[in-house]
């Protein structure tokens, strides 16, 4: 169950999120406006800017699978300053969602999860999927998108959910 | 599994939206704002104000239960204009989500879920759910936070995911 509501999810949004990002670059290419202007944008100046909120979107997903998992996920060092560097990071966190299997998930709903900051506490499993990897995955997606629109790309939500698998 | 995946989360998520509405009301009136000038606020000119993300992230918990269920959900006519009011629409929908057990749920991954947008096209239960309704439902939920955020509210990450279950 862990498997299918996260990983080919987090891989179509961050899909998604990387077609967004074209729309935004083709907006600010066009109003000759660095790109790196709308990575240092942000809602509030105590929020962090769509630079980091693109980062903590593919971290949330790398790090849901790899805990979940008890696998060790790849390192990433946060410097990404253009749009091909944040799409080469969407790329590999899509890559390495694509490496886990529903296999890899054996025991995931009732295994033990922590991280530094928690200072030894844990959730289950299931409950860090579903109280904090998810929401916090559609939050800094989210954030990442309003602040685009915020900034006049022509984004729309039919962007951010992608396509439905409708059937006749 | 989809009950687990959506009445539960939905209900725990609208609770902390009532809080963070609370603490939107109290910064309005420290600053001697109108409530309804946040609810008239947004993100972009072309973008619904708080108020209609307000009855959308209800909303769209309601109607995925109700699709799921098959079962006609109560009909709101969108009016809402305090704190009060709002309040009492999350709490209606929570109410709402309460009174499904995971019974009802029984045969809703492969229902056939359809709306009148959809012209006649379907989506299974389960694609609704994962590929539709959580990802709208954070959508709406983390936009009506990020008007707040963006207009000064003092609230934080942790008011907008809730308490988590910590073990130790």
């Amino acid at each position: 169950m862990l498997y299918q509501i996260t990983i080919p999810q987090f891989t179509k949004m961050l899909n998604n999120l990387s077609l967004i990002l074209d729309r935004a670059a083709q907006y600010a290419s066009s109003k000759k406006i660095d790109f790196e202007t709308l990575l240092h944008s942000r809602l509030a100046p105590d929020q962090f800017p769509l630079s980091r909120q693109l980062q903590i979107t593919c971290d949330t997903a790398k790090f849901c699978a790899s805990r979940l998992c008890a696998k060790e996920g790849p390192v990433h060092d946060d410097k990404e300053r253009s749009l091909q560097e944040f799409k080469t990071r969407i790329e590999q966190t899509i890559s390495y969602l694509g490496m886990f299997t529903e296999s890899d998930f054996k025991g995931a709903e009732d295994r033990k999860i922590s991280q530094p900051r928690w200072e030894g506490k844990n959730l289950t499993g299931t409950e860090y999927t579903l109280q904090h990897a998810i929401p916090n995955f559609y939050f800094h997606l989210t954030t990442a998108y309003a602040i685009l629109r915020h900034n006049g790309v022509d984004i729309g939500k039919k962007d951010y959910l992608g396509p439905m698998p409708f059937k006749t």
